[in-house]
Formats: structure tokens, C-alpha cells, sequence
């Protein structure tokens, strides 16, 4: 079996295999947690945006109190959403989403989007956060540097509620930047990643400088479908990356699932990846991506997919008010 | 006739088309200038990493004193390479090439690339600067924001011998973030910039932002052919954009060089364009590119060209030691 977790540059390890809690219903989330932990997830992807961390927290929690699992076996991520960057606001959101999941710390704190909004009082904020003000007429950024947010997340590393700091949808130059002030590591990027978008430049870069990758929309188009109309829209066009040949054939080959092979895609080449489900099978399914090898010509026809394809850019969701981040 | 001008951010006008001195021999440049002042050039683009930049003052120089022009006329941009992005080095390097001129001011200056190499001394430096350190063993990155860097081009601003500032090779996330910080307009960026590589939404946020565009390399791969082979050899399998269906199809129907399609299709969007030439003929072809207007219809199948196809990356044409900055 291959290694499942990666050494952040911090020095503490994550799971290479977590659960993606974007999506996951507040009302069900501590269930859903809870069950996840029993199937063998360790590793949850919250953010601020998402909603649901203090349910997530909650589901932790029982398990542990039920004693599936001890504090130190989990692995939390979560993030900073884009009104909070002024560090007064990074401190307060840090401590306050750390109070949510109730576990004592937070492992591994990102930057959501490279851009700073407008603060909105956490109670005014409507979810889901749509990066505009309140009433929703325009993007109103901020003129907070990335550097005063970065110094504040390695502030509440020094106050020990968070172990490791990282990025998320940043690019390199972004990194590069962010590389010639920091005093903490970049222990983690967090970047969309699937067979339409490679980002092999990104990959490669943030690999050499020990920045670990998480990719998330490992299923590509697929991720999005649920999703309302105007994140959904681009993909309903795409042909899904399950139905594609070069995945088809090597699931046969395998005998795993397409999702099994996109997540082997990642995990093999030592990527993060942060699958959801609410079906049991598939969840397990998931799970177990580390158990087989892809040849490295098969790795190359994966990568060959690339169509330089991305879904989550509010560059395309704001068509009325585009933040063109990418 | 179309705006011959666009007004930059600091108010200052730049002319839409100008001439660009990469890759122009040093002996020849004076001469080069000279008769493209002649020809009705008025902006000339350099860089310290052309290594022709007082030949090209000189060249400037004669057509003042023969009448031809006056310096108000002239527009110079220029730029600053990366092992000079510290402070004290970038304010001793803007006074060094404004002198190097000798037109009394820099019209616009540029951060060339944004990523900072470690210093190495004018006199030592190796021309074409091969973004490798003296041995050419390894790039060496240096640890300087690139807020330092921008700051200092602010107080070169401040001294009066530079006239507006901006930066090259830059992505939306490294914009926005200088728009964080800045005291002065970001009045230009150049990019490369041709119909195999649009970037569609970096052009956009730019000129939403006030943000005056330059674009090198507008003929794409035609370009780079006539470079050692590192440059080349990405080029040299793609197929030339002047020999372009619908390229050849416009220069048909306007009667014009498939090159004159290719800048008028930047200037009619606000995109100043940079070719040179040593042939004359071609020389005053490729300043008479506003007397003609494409149907919004012939720019967007233009458009529709985009391969997102980057030639001059130094993670491409450095291939033992990258830098991925793109």
C-alpha cells in the first residue's frame, strides 16, 4: 500500500485521502461526518464559505467521544473567506472558526481566493457568499495586501490554534511573491485540479518548493452539476470526464471505478484530494484510491486531457461583475 | 484615422504603435532608430536586458538635433531586470539607464518580470541575461517583495526622471495585489500577447483597471523563429499566423499585410503593439495600422485562434532549472 499521508513543510502529516465538506447540507454534516470517520476518513475540507464547520465539529467530536478515533488521528482544513483579510479581521475569524469546530485547533488554515472584499460583519454576510456587498450590485475589493493576511495567519500559528498555513486558487506568481516575506512555510495550495485543468506549471512549482497540493473538482465538469445554474452552466457542455475513454479503459483495467481512477490520477503523484459523497459505497470507493499504480504512460494519457478547462472562476459566475483572478 | 495615442493612468499619452528593440543588434541600433524616427516611429520599447539602450538614445538623439523630431514627441519605455529589484538597486539602475539614454526622463518604466533573481553587479552580468546566476548552474531567486520593487519605481517617479510606471509579464492576481499598495497608477503592462495566446481575461481586468496594455510578440511564433534554438523550438512546429486562414482571408479584403491584420487587430481594442523591422517597406507597413477597421465579427474569429500558446516562458526555454512563473 502506498504512504497515505504527505509531510507538510510544517512538519505535521496529512492525509493524502479527506472529505470534502463544500456542499454538505448544515443539517446533515455532523451526521455525514460521523459516518465518514466510520468508513475511514480522516481529513475534512471545510471553509467559512461553506457553512458548515460547527456541524462538522460536532460530528468530529462524537466520534471521538465515541471513541472511533482520537483528536490527533483528524485532520481539519478550513478558510479564510475573502472579507476577512485586514489582519484584525484574519485574527478574529481565525479564533472564532477554531471556537466552531471545537477541536482544540485548526491543522491547516488557507487563504480562500487571492482578493480581498469589503468587510461585512460575519451576521450580515448572506451565504452563499456571493463575492459581492450587500446588496449584491458589485464586487467591492478591498485594498488589503496578501501579505498582510499571510502575516496574520502566521500569527495564529503563533498562538497555537492553527498548525499549518497555506493558500488556496493562487497561482504562481502569487506564491512566488508570498515566498520572499514569509517566516512560516506555505504548507499547503489548494487549487481546482482535474484531467481538463493540469496546471502542470503550478503543480510542478509548488512541488519543488514543498508547498503540498490539494486538488479539489477532482471529477471535473461532474462537481459542478448540482450546483445552481450559473456555476453549472459551463459544464452542462462538457463531456464528463467518467464517460471518457482514456479513464473508461483504465477503470477495466483496474477493475476500479472512473472517480477511483481520477483520484489515483492525484494521489500517485502525491496530490491531496478531498472527494464527497452522501452514498456509502461511493464513499468507501473514494477512500481506497492508493491501493493500485497507474504506469507513468497512463499518468501522461490522463494528462494529455488537458484542456486548460476551469469551473470555479468568479470571472465567469460574476458575468456582471467579473473578478478575473485567473 | 483612428486615436494614434491612448491616454495612460498618470495622464501622460502613449502612442498605439511603437517600435520594439529586442533582438536589434547594438551596432546598429542608432542607425535603426534614426530612420524609423524617419519613417514616423515615435515610441521605441527597451529594455536593460536589450543591451542597446544608449544606441538607441543616440539614435534618438541625432533626429533632435537634425529637427526631425522633439523629445515631447518621443516616447520611451523601458524596463528593469530581475536581479535589480531591490530597492537601492532599482533606483541606482533607473538613474543608471535614464542616463544611458540621455533624453533627460524615462517615459514609461516597467518591472520586466515579476520575480526577483539575486543581485549580480551591471559589470558582471552576461548579456543575453540568462536569468541563471554567473556559472549558469541554477536560477537564483532573491527574497525581495515585489512591493519593494514597485515602490522604488514610485520614488524614481518622485525624483522626475521617470515619467509613469508599470510592470511586464504580470497575471491578474499580481495586479490586483500592487492595486492593494499602490500610491501611483500602474499606467502600463505588457504581455505577450497574440491571437494563439488572448488572454482574454487579463486584457479585460487590465483595462477595466485603467491599465494600458503593450503587446510583444503580436506576430506569435514568427517571433521567436530567428532565435537560438532555447527560444525557437517551441515555435517551430506551429503554424505561422500569417499564413493563417483567416488572416490571409482579412488581408485580402482590406488589402493589407497579414502583419498589419495582426496589430490592427491589438489597436483597435486599445492594445498598443511594439513590432520591429529591418526592412523599410515593412517598417512603415507596420506603423499604418489605424486606417482600417475590423467588423467586430472579424475580431472575434480572431479571437477564436486562442490556443493559450506562450512562447517567451522561462519555464519552457529553461528547461533544466525552471522558472514557472506563468
Amino acid at each position: 500500500m502506498a504512504k497515505s499521508t504527505i509531510t507538510l513543510a510544517s512538519g505535521h502529516e496529512m492525509p493524502l485521502v479527506g472529505f470534502g465538506l463544500w456542499k454538505v447540507p448544515k443539517e446533515t454534516t455532523a451526521d455525514t461526518v460521523y459516518n465518514a470517520i466510520k468508513a475511514g476518513y480522516r481529513l475534512f475540507d471545510g471553509a467559512y464559505d461553506y457553512q458548515n464547520e460547527r456541524e462538522a465539529g460536532e460530528g468530529i467530536r462524537r466520534a471521538i467521544s465515541d471513541g472511533l478515533v482520537t483528536r490527533e488521528e483528524i485532520f481539519i482544513t478550513t478558510k479564510l473567506w475573502n472579507n476577512y483579510h485586514r489582519r484584525e479581521h484574519a485574527l478574529a475569524m481565525a479564533r472564532k472558526q477554531n471556537e466552531a469546530w471545537g477541536l482544540g485547533y485548526i491543522d491547516l488554515y488557507l487563504i480562500h481566493f487571492p482578493v480581498a472584499l469589503e468587510y461585512i460583519p460575519a451576521a450580515e454576510l448572506e451565504f452563499p457568499a456571493w463575492w459581492m456587498d450587500k446588496e449584491r450590485s458589485v464586487v467591492k475589493t478591498d485594498r488589503v495586501p496578501i501579505r498582510e493576511t499571510w502575516e496574520a495567519l502566521e500569527s495564529v500559528v503563533d498562538e497555537g490554534i492553527v498548525r499549518s498555513i497555506g493558500v488556496s486558487n493562487f497561482q504562481t506568481q502569487s506564491l512566488y511573491d508570498i515566498l520572499t516575506y514569509n517566516r512560516r512555510p506555505i504548507s499547503g495550495l489548494q487549487i481546482e485540479h482535474h484531467p481538463y485543468l493540469v496546471q502542470r506549471d503550478l503543480v510542478a512549482m509548488a512541488q519543488e518548493k514543498g508547498i503540498a497540493i490539494t486538488a479539489y473538482s477532482s471529477f471535473g465538469p461532474q462537481s459542478f452539476l448540482e450546483l445552481p445554474a450559473v456555476f453549472s452552466e459551463k459544464a452542462k457542455g462538457i463531456s464528463l470526464l467518467f464517460d471518457n475513454e482514456v479513464i473508461q479503459k483504465l477503470s477495466a483495467k483496474y477493475a476500479v471505478t472512473p472517480a477511483q481512477v481520477l483520484l489515483r490520477w492525484a494521489t500517485q503523484r502525491g496530490i491531496a484530494v478531498i472527494p464527497k459523497s452522501n452514498n456509502p459505497a461511493r464513499l468507501a470507493q473514494n477512500l481506497d484510491v492508493l491501493g493500485f499504480d497507474l504506469t507513468q504512460d497512463e499518468i501522461e494519457s490522463i494528462n494529455a486531457l488537458d484542456k486548460g478547462l476551469r469551473f470555479n472562476d468568479p470571472g465567469f459566475y460574476l458575468p456582471n461583475h467579473p473578478l478575473r483572478i485567473f
